[in-house]
């Protein structure tokens, strides 16, 4: 049951209210041992503020839940690939592993050199990639319209 | 009188706040027409929050402020090279210049390709390097006491 299609899904779910909200559909969950910590998806529109991304206010969210500034036992579960701020903040908090939705060639971490992520941190990309893409596409499809 | 000295004086003011808090001291302050519109210190100990770096929280407050993402006319003064983190809220944000006092060899952006910051950011480094670096020098030799 707990597998990463699973989580992913939820992040999915964070991404579509996102979408209800106007916002562009990105959704992260933190886990940790099979456990939801935190959720959130991207209000950056609503809270007129460029940092408040999905996935740096789930680590916030699951800093704050854990009492501890580091996650190396938690899982980010999260639709697109991280920003540079977004990979920044997960470098910080330590993560143990991330698992990524769809790329983003444009403004996602993995382009720059050498690597954003802190050294210990796992990475899995391509999880439900084509669900997570089609909820951005159908999003600015719609913005355009 | 509106000299970067001047400004990067109140960035360390800052900086200064945040060690007497027991916090790594790093300052920042947001002018925008010679105008201190946010200023913000480290707080990530107190807050347990990777996030409440002092360019991170400067640039939300000065949003705010603002009522808009952007802060194309404003200038950062930052006692420390922000890190990738920082750096990728700035950008985000698109400021409009960045004098950085203390230069940050193991954890600034800088040392990353392509560049982090936004093309259209200008960049002023070295500004009271010297008293920057000594209060964090202070800070450690204090800690390590």
């Amino acid at each position: 049951m707990f597998s990463d299609e699973y989580f992913m899904n939820l992040a999915l779910q964070q991404a579509e209210i996102a979408a209800d909200k106007g916002e562009i559909p990105v959704g992260a969950v933190i886990v940790c041992q099979n456990r939801v910590i935190a959720k959130a998806h991207n209000l950056t529109e609503q809270l007129t503020d460029v940092t408040a991304h999905a996935e740096l206010m789930a680590v916030t969210a699951a800093t704050h839940y854990l009492g501890s500034k580091y996650l190396p036992d938690c899982t980010l579960y999260v639709t697109l690939e991280p920003c540079v701020m977004c990979a920044g903040v997960l470098f910080w908090a330590q993560i143990g592993r991330i698992v990524i939705g769809a790329p983003d060639e444009k403004r996602g971490y993995a382009r720059f050199q050498p690597s954003l992520l802190h050294p210990k941190t796992r990475l899995t990309t391509g999880v439900l990639a084509d669900d997570c893409q089609e909820l951005l596409t159908a999003f600015f499809r719609r913005l355009r319209s």
